[in-house]
C-alpha cells in the first residue's frame, strides 16, 4: 500500500537516572523522575523559546524494542491475553516512537532540565514540541 | 553526540476529505473530520483488540514538512517574532512526526474509521497506541 521509507536521526540523548528496563518507571505512574534532554550542537536555534515551567511533548526512540512483535501480553501481565500491540503502549511495535509529556525546569546551553521523565539513560530524543491538549 | 539513524516504514496510510495542506485543519481546533487508517495487510494482528468509540493516539509522518527549518513564525503567523522548532508545534523540524488524538468509530477488516483527524489525505502512518492521559 505505501512503500515509502524515512530515516530518522537523534537531535540529542535522554539522560535520566534510570539505567534499565527493568527499573524504568511505568507511564504515567510515576512523574517524578528528573533528567535531561542533551540537544545537539547543531539544533541549538531550534530550541529558543522553551522555557522552565513549560510542559513539552518529546518523542523518543524505544532501542530496545522488538519491531516484530504483532501482539503482546498488555503491561507485560502474562495473565492478561494477547493483544494487537496498536490497542496497547507497548514497547514492542514496527516504529518504536514514544511520546511523553515532562515538564521543563531549567535550561542551560543545549541542555534542557526536565521533571516526569519516563525513558532511560541513553535514549535517542527524536523531537520535542510545545505541549497541546486537545 | 549520536550518530544511529533509524529506518521507519508507514504500518498504513491515512485517508481523510482534506486533500490540500491550506485546508488542514489547525490541531486542536476543529475535531469533526472523518477518515480511515488503511493498515497494512501484514500488520492486521496488531490492531487487533481497537475497539469502537475508543480513543487512539496515532502518529505520522509529515511528507510536506521542510526538515532543515530550526525556526518558524508560530502558527505560520508572520507578525509574531521567530521561534525554535522545538518551542512550537510546527509541521517544519527535523524529524517530522505528527502526534494526535482521534475516536475510533467503526473497524472493518484493515481499516479505522476515525473521527478528528486533522492529517491531510495520503500522510503515512507510523503508529497507534491506546490513549493515555498523563
Amino acid at each position: 500500500m505505501t512503500n515509502n521509507r524515512f530515516l530518522i536521526e537523534p537531535i540529542g540523548v535522554i539522560r535520566s537516572p534510570v539505567k534499565d528496563v527493568a527499573d524504568a518507571p511505568k507511564q504515567g505512574r510515576e512523574g517524578q523522575v528528573e533528567g535531561r534532554l542533551e540537544i545537539e550542537e547543531r539544533y541549538r536555534d531550534a530550541i529558543s523559546g522553551i522555557r522552565p515551567g513549560q510542559r513539552i511533548t518529546i518523542l523518543y526512540w524505544l532501542h530496545n524494542a522488538d519491531r516484530s512483535r504483532l501482539k503482546v501480553h498488555p503491561r507485560g501481565d502474562l495473565s492478561l491475553p494477547l493483544k494487537g500491540v496498536f490497542a496497547t503502549r507497548s514497547p514492542h511495535r514496527p516504529n518504536p516512537i514514544a511520546v511523553d509529556e515532562v515538564r521543563v525546569t531549567a535550561i542551560d546551553g543545549n541542555t534542557i532540565h526536565v521533571q516526569g521523565i519516563d525513558a532511560i539513560d541513553g535514549t535517542p530524543l527524536l523531537d520535542i514540541k510545545c505541549y497541546l491538549k486537545k
